[in-house]
């Protein structure tokens, strides 16, 4: 979970944590840098960063390019250093809608890793890039985590990018914000159960993850009403009967998810192939 | 809205109302016969019936083939007599998977209409019928109300079968019922806000409408927890904040919209032509 | 049928032909002037435009931009004077690739006929548009030109623009032509077999066609590789034998399928809304 | 490629062929059983057999049960004994509709790999499937050979079941034959280029190959077609020109493709779970 405030963060031991602006969108960042540190905020060493879109929602002019701009200067620095291979992982199931960020994500990456050597020629430059949409235990059988450990072994990547749909707890968060980190993924924290880490302790390479959240439980949103309503202290079983199996999500989550999907594709392939610009991308892609 | 049980409604004057089980699912069926009554319940005087399919849901060996013959039974004689000709209207937007189950049922009806002037000697015995999913205001331009009235207009069915999403009031109706009735619809009381009424007024016959609730407003939710809690009464306005431009589903909406949408296409199918088995429909649906 | 060659057509009386160059692409006309004319072309009498888009296919780039600004300067002189509300009807089979150019293309269509009253403030200066797509007489058992003449009744529009995907003597056209006229058009010469034409004469409005060439018989493939081996009389029973039932298209229909109807869609909102950019349209249309 | 008749194919040394009928339906096999034999015949020692589905396509009552249970006897003796653990491949394209037999195949196989530890209960009695629909190299940057073997190392099936689209010499085979050996597969022999092999040599277990041809090449159409004229031989860079980027698909090929695929993962499941019926099936699937 992500510290609401960077205010109440930064004056803890071992973090550092401060916001600024990036083409326009806010952008929050903690940085855990000790053992005291990540004991107090409960997460890994590491970065975490946090990207408001919230005028992409609005489509204010040029939101797109600005969205995916600001996500590939957020992206680089997560990245290890060189120009080794990169697999991108979509994950999550791309049958449910909230759930779908990741596979059509990866539809919208440019893989260029078998360019590189059927046309040196052209894409002698390019950074290697391979992408796979991972599927959900349910339709394969394998874990995503699994199957993307027996791809890095495989194909020996530098680094993996995985990008997965979160639950927030919070609905200002739903569908309009990005989370990045370089310490890993537990897939499913969604809408899903899957439960096999993806990081560098589990794949031997570095991970960085990209998170959006698309749904908040109805046990959260009950509970924000129930705050707001002045009724803070309440039985957690009463939200947990009326929130079985059911989700919420932003009216308009199909066209969301969509626009995510791609603001999340076309940062990625800006981060990995530096000198496209984002005509050349849409050229590349279509 | 629909009365929660029958017994609270039976004892008003000029309504009838009682409970029975057909194919193992429980039906409760409201008749409204006097403007009396129309007033007591606050809708126009017709029949409404609402079919609970919740061992559907359970995946129960034969549920599908029971529920499609359940629907039809209850569907048969809300029509008007006789065999003339029908147009069924799957309302909604096909692109937003909750309000989809009006257009996912169209794809499932049995169209004949053409085929008894095409090929006499086969479907002569068939009831002509035609589909449409009419689309919503945002992507066509015009009301679903004003096409359908172009429409019956033009071919003149007997009969216009109208089926849409709808938002429920209660978690425990979400993609479990069907609610029959044969005084028309105003579509877009679902996802949608679309206003203009189809009914025999407006469209010179009549209108019988198939409505499933695949929504819950998150006002909705939030007030039953808070009922749950104890806390009845409390400022609207805070569940409105809350609740804006969101919705709440079951996790597998996706699924259950689909499977419901074959429940109801078949359903009607079996209702006009009565002489034929689920597996004539399948054969000649496939 | 579209003449080959602008220049065998010239020639004849009350005809007038030319080829010219717009936005890069070649641009070739037929106007047919008189009843003289009409019977020595076999068509009607009015303008008939195809808009070779070879260009598009080979993604070069600004390849998009081009072939929308061609397309919307082509199809404007075709249209009725006046800024009269317009019906934009895609005809074809949406679930059929080949056919799906007109569904596909309506998908695209700035739909504005509603928005001009509910926020007139904002589009009041819009010109007023419907957008339809008509299913086919399989899935409605209507024909899509009795569904388009019902509509015209009702809403009144000042002319239609009808939107299909053709079959095409020649595997050169294929997916890389757009045809237009101010003539109409009869659904279905595609892929399917519907036969109710579309026209001034049936609506009692002027229809503009826009028609795609997206698959060639394969009886007429055959008669090419045939004359190609200068074996140009054969027995046309035995092409049509081997041909039946079968379809020729480019290996990668689909994505050109997708292609071409974005084209047709932004090029008929360019040529209707005369002051909106294409950056204007995708936020619009998002 | 495979012998068109089996009268011919019987009388070589190390060969045995022959022809019968199941469920309904012909079925043709050839077995090469030495060295000799894989020398004549010119391909590798193994079992071929060819099922001839031509009256699902006539939509006949009962066809599909008949054919999934017909293609089940036909697999079964080609897996090797036991009831170790199977990884269904689905190659090829999903977004190229005759490119996508295997994805859409792998969509309805029975996953129960992760069942039998979750609910062993339920679920003990059944043999672990995990299914991939594995992509392609334009799309994921990976061969599917190469992503097959990594997953194979990984989770060590007893068998891999490979379902791919082919391309096929003659139009009457074309979405009417299953072709299926137990000596793997070449990816991307249909529409694609992809050339990585799937076998016992590559991937350490024994390859069972499902094919399905959904193209003709042009070329091999027009071979036909000059050949019923008369014309055996002629120029084959005629034909070549003619057909360069190409195909030639039935005109139903969309829903043709969606019913083969679906007989394909019926055939399937039925033919490694043995105990279940297909209306057990129609329940754990949907």
């Amino acid at each position: 979970m992500w510290k609401e405030t960077a205010g109440e963060t930064t004056r803890l031991p071992g973090v550092e944590a401060w916001e600024e602006e990036r083409e326009g969108f806010r952008v929050s960042t903690v940085k855990v840098l000790s053992p005291e540190g990540a004991r107090e905020l409960g997460k890994p060493e590491g970065t975490y960063v946090t990207l408001m879109l919230s005028g992409l929602l609005r489509r204010e002019e040029s939101a797109f390019p600005r969205a995916v701009t600001a996500l590939a200067a957020e992206l680089r620095p997560l990245l290890p250093p060189g120009e080794g291979g990169v697999l991108v992982v979509g994950l999550g199931n791309r049958s449910i809608t909230p759930d779908a960020v990741g596979p059509l994500c990866a539809d919208h990456i440019l893989v260029t890793r078998h360019l590189i050597h059927q046309a040196p020629e052209h894409f002698g430059a390019f950074r290697p890039v391979a992408a796979l949409a991972a599927g959900v235990l349910g339709t394969t059988g394998m874990e995503s985590g699994e199957m993307v450990a027996a791809l890095v072994e495989k194909i020996s990547p530098a680094c993996v990018i995985a990008v997965d749909a979160l639950a927030s707890r919070s609905l200002g968060r739903v569908c309009r914000t990005v989370q990045l980190s370089d310490t890993g993924i537990v897939p499913g924290s969604g809408v899903g159960n899957d439960r096999f880490a993806l990081n560098k302790e589990t794949l031997g390479v570095p991970v960085i993850a990209l998170g959006v959240p698309t749904v908040v439980d109805a046990a959260t949103l009950c509970a924000d009403v129930l705050a707001g309503a002045g009724l803070s202290e309440c039985d957690p079983s009463v939200l947990g009967e009326a929130a079985a199996g059911v989700i919420v999500t932003p009216r308009e989550i199909d066209s969301q998810v969509s626009d995510l999907s791609k603001v999340l594709g076309y940062g990625i392939n800006q981060a990995l192939q530096k000198d496209l610009s984002l005509a050349d991308l849409e050229m590349l892609l279509s």
